[in-house]
């Protein structure tokens, strides 16, 4: 059993596009479904859907909804039971601060980027952590062409990219989470 | 760099339903996307889409068009250079024989899946004969409720499941591709 909660937080702002301005993208079904089964799977402790528009928030209450008590939820169990994990938030400040009533203590927050930053830790450090210490992680994810530079540097940690030594690394969202999960959670 | 040639094939039949029967499942244009930028992001040599109906390997031919020479191409040319590594086949056993001629020896199939079978096989082992012998492997992945019995009967290795130890495992074969391509060609 590890000592630590861990958190994912998906942001769809505020992140780049393609042209690296800073943009609110809108909440993809498929990202909610296969980021909330890596959540199960690696029993990760909340799931954050954060958008700061209410009707992109409603929009993914409903198909929650439909998962959780809908027919979703009769068609297929396994669904609903990663679904469970899943939450709303409408900022990252709200996500700390929900996840330090829970937790204790203020979270420490660990960004995620293709690109190289300066402080970067390294994957087995932030594993044995996890495993070993008491605390609390939200790990940030973004949406789009990724998180925006404001964010990487207020983060408490910076994970190293993931294929730092290829000369292509646009993984989608999605694989990055089961990658990083895997990375950090996973048993080998 | 490492030593052998590593495919992946992603089957749509024979594979198992929600009752375990057997059927053909249709070709989901985000499993293309997806494993096209993680088959380019560890340099896989191939990415199979298999699919026994001509219809469907024709609307699969037609995104590829889309995002290889049509306006995707010029929207997003990091999209383009992954689609480059993904081809159309009909069977297994066609995928076999492209990979025979291309690799000059028979590869050998590694077969994924969720379930526990007997025999199975520890990731770091093959990864070291992926890095330091030559050869050629195809990765069987399986949509739908995962791969037929006979095929992972039929394949040289079984990997062990991803999340072994989880009471839960019930990944998108999106995310187990991501997952088991990195720890099988990963730098950590």
């Amino acid at each position: 059993m590890r000592k630590s909660k861990v958190y994912i937080a998906l942001l769809h702002y505020p992140v780049y596009n393609k042209k690296m301005e800073v943009i609110t993208t809108s909440i993809t079904n498929l990202d909610i479904h296969d980021i909330a089964r890596v959540s199960r799977t690696y029993e990760v402790d909340g799931f954050f859907l954060v958008h700061p528009l209410e009707t992109q928030r409603g929009l993914a209450a409903q198909i929650l909804d439909y998962w959780q008590r809908g027919y979703g939820a009769e068609y297929n169990p396994d669904r609903k039971e990663a679904f469970r994990i899943v939450r709303l938030a409408s900022s990252l400040e709200e996500v700390l601060d929900m996840v330090a009533g829970e937790a204790g203590s203020r979270p420490k927050t660990v960004a995620t980027d293709a690109r190289i930053y300066p402080r970067t830790v390294a994957y087995e450090g932030l594993r044995q952590a996890i495993a070993e210490e008491p605390g609390a992680y939200v790990v940030l994810f973004g949406t789009g062409w990724g998180l925006a530079g404001e964010l990487m540097e207020k983060a408490d940690y910076v994970l190293k990219p993931i294929a730092a030594g290829s000369s292509y690394n646009h993984l989608s969202v999605r694989s990055a989470v089961a990658i990083i999960m895997d990375r950090l959670l996973g048993d080998r």
